[in-house]
């Protein structure tokens, strides 16, 4: 069979590694995919750059139209990044009858229900592998593998830079701000790393993930998030000592009610698999109602495990090349027509259990009306460690687990003991997930 | 579009959890499908059993042929296992023209080269990721998820029953006999356990992984083979001591000789993830040259975790049923005329590290000898324990961990470490694989 035409919109980091895997291994991924695959033209916008990949017999140039109007090109692959270009070259792409493979999260995430009609209706495949956990074959265990289950939860730690942060505080001993600092000199955050620390990129990842596991539309807005910017070291080492380890997960549950979305620091139990899930890797928590849990784990990011994604996209599609577009697999899991709009519960109706951590004054008493407050709120508590005064300070901090309880009682009852006279500042709170 | 109809031959313990999947989850099944999926026929030896499906509105028959020679009929399901029958009925089914789909790992690792290649004749599916690690979707992982990638190794805990009885070992510091028993008893191991303790049950399993990774035909009997019944608990605490955990491993790697096929019980540095997969859970990494390490973990077995496969497979023979068979994913993955014939070494060829444990006499320079053989085999020494006399025993324990050396210089210094007169009975060997 005639080789299949690939452009390749961008050339940087995953571009880069897109175009070396598909030469190094172009002998076996030929003996899988039946046919060979070729890179025949590229954009990028500095034809000048030093480049990670090896360009000779791509024809290069600056405007990625070029390619995507080109009729002799099969597949357009995006990477470039960013939301409002690449939805403009991804639609026109879509438009001109091209199969589209992208690493986009952004753009899935937030236009992916755009995108993904338009496709439908030119019956072209858009694959987004790469978009989710970079390496980890996850769209495609949770879309194929699993399509036996009612997915009922996941859980994963799906953004590298966060976890690499929270896994060296743990490790080291150190704090927040000294980690950060220490990840953007290695390369592994931005030097504006908002997306990464507040949760946004993690969020990204999950309104694709959620999608897909449960068959309701991509909604980014939707989802909570918090970032892992008021983790302290002492929270890690309090955690640690009540036999947790603390990742930022996102998070999505099927409730009687409706569906959870939400990513924030968790604190989970030690033992647990994705709990030892460390440094940059990614990790993603499967629970179907046939299988059981499942877990996938590798690299969440980088040049060539990006790549292994894209290219196996690639692949994919040259297989669906002659497929009747009826039977392609649907982009989002679920046919088209059978997505359902489930409801997402708002942030004050999640059911999760609680670390509190708060300072207090040193007198008699303190504790009662704490723990007062806490069960005039229905909460419970599970664990509780008491510490003797910190340096600097003349107050002590309490540390407590509670059992599980909704979000909006938290909320009233973190108000009322912030209210109370002995109690110093404000109450630091942690989700707790059991995984188990 | 009208209803698939489905074939299922055996209603056991996986039979009825496929009918149980596919009855509870038919609403979840037909969203993402795009057609429902019908249960029309099913057989079985005896149909007055009592079973754990509703075998309501199916056609029930105790003559597989039954439902294999129906027209009507597009997929058979065979959940009989064993291999002789099953083969003559998947080799029936195909000549039909049915697509198949199985859980039998050792139908296709014994007779998958010829059920495959009539297949490919016929240009029918057979879909078999039931066969290994039970609800893991690890042969689409490797198959198409890693389709990028040259695979370089691969390490699995593929067996569940080996798995539990060495958790139990090291967690209560139990003998293996004594676990064994109560495994018995729970159900998790069979009355006769040869083939799961003494590694035949996974080598079928890294059979299929192996040939898929590779590019490789199919080819059981070139496994090396090493049970777990000699581990003792002593192996397991001393392997404590040094860091590491044992762990029965499928390994296959690509080495620049050819191509190393072994199961082995095997010591693993214990922070590695896989080494903390513990009870009846599977759980299978990969090295590709792209994505570096990748982990892939569930339930290896079970009514419903090894439905959830099967149902997913019907769900992908459903999708492909107007494909035209060129663009079919390949049954091992690489292109039937793709398959090489990479040399399996034997074991003599091996390279691994080793833990080696011996009981000597209480007399000086019996370590000297000891050491000078493995320095004139080459073997380096990395690290060490002599231990105090044994109750009941004068003589002592040495317990070492060698560099990598290759099998056949292992086995000549341990023959002539067992020549010596000051060494008490055999040496112990267990192969020791970083994983890092």
């Amino acid at each position: 069979m005639k080789p299949v035409k690939v452009g390749v919109l961008g050339l940087g980091t995953v571009g880069g590694g897109t175009i070396n895997v598909l030469r190094r291994n172009a002998t076996e991924i030929s003996r899988r995919a039946g046919r060979d695959i070729l890179v025949t033209h590229a954009s990028a916008r500095d034809l000048d750059k030093k480049r990670i990949c090896n360009t000779e017999g791509i024809i290069l140039t600056t405007d990625p139209l070029d390619i995507i109007n080109n009729p002799e090109i099969d597949i357009i692959v995006e990477l470039i990044g960013g939301e409002s270009l690449a939805k403009d070259l991804v639609l026109i792409a879509i438009a001109n009858g091209k199969h589209v493979v992208t690493a986009n999260k952004a753009l899935i995430a937030l236009h992916g229900n755009e995108i993904f009609a338009q496709a439908k209706q030119k019956g072209v495949m858009v694959a987004f592998e790469a978009a989710v956990a970079g390496g980890i074959p996850i769209i495609k265990a949770l879309r194929e593998g699993l399509s036996a289950n009612c997915i009922e939860s996941l859980a994963g730690i799906i953004n590298g830079t966060g976890n690499f942060i929270l896994t060296e505080m743990r490790d080291k001993g150190r704090d927040f701000a000294d980690v950060l600092s220490e990840a953007q000199a290695l390369g592994y955050a931005e030097a504006d790393p908002t997306f990464d620390v507040e949760g946004i990129d993690a969020a990204h990842k999950l309104t694709i993930l959620a999608s897909i596991a449960f068959g309701i539309p991509l909604q980014f807005e939707k989802i909570f998030t918090e970032g892992i910017t008021n983790i302290s070291r002492e929270d890690v080492s309090y955690a640690e000592e009540l036999g947790y380890i603390i990742k930022h997960l996102g998070i999505a549950r099927k409730t009687a009610n409706g569906i959870e979305l939400r990513v924030h620091p968790t604190l989970i139990p030690h033992r647990r698999l994705i709990a030892n899930v460390d440094g940059v890797k990614n990790a993603v928590l499967v629970h179907g109602d046939a299988v059981g849990d499942t877990l996938y784990y590798g690299a969440g990011a980088g040049s060539e495990p990006t790549a292994s994604a894209v290219v196996a996209d690639i692949i994919d599609v040259v297989r669906a090349l002659t497929t009747d577009p009826e039977n392609h697999v649907p982009h989002l899991a679920f046919q088209a027509n059978a997505i359902a709009d489930i409801p997402i519960l708002n942030a004050d109706a999640i059911e999760t259990a609680y670390y509190l951590r708060l300072n207090v004054q040193d007198k008699t008493g303190v504790l009662a009306e704490v723990t007062r407050i806490l069960a005039e709120h229905s909460i419970s508590i599970e664990a509780f460690i008491q510490k003797g005064p910190q340096q600097n300070d003349s107050s002590l901090p309490i540390i407590m687990l509670t059992q599980i309880t909704l979000e909006k009682q938290m909320n009233a009852a973190i108000k009322s003991i912030e209210a109370l006279d002995t109690v110093v500042g404000t109450v630091n709170r942690i989700r707790v997930e059991n995984l188990g």
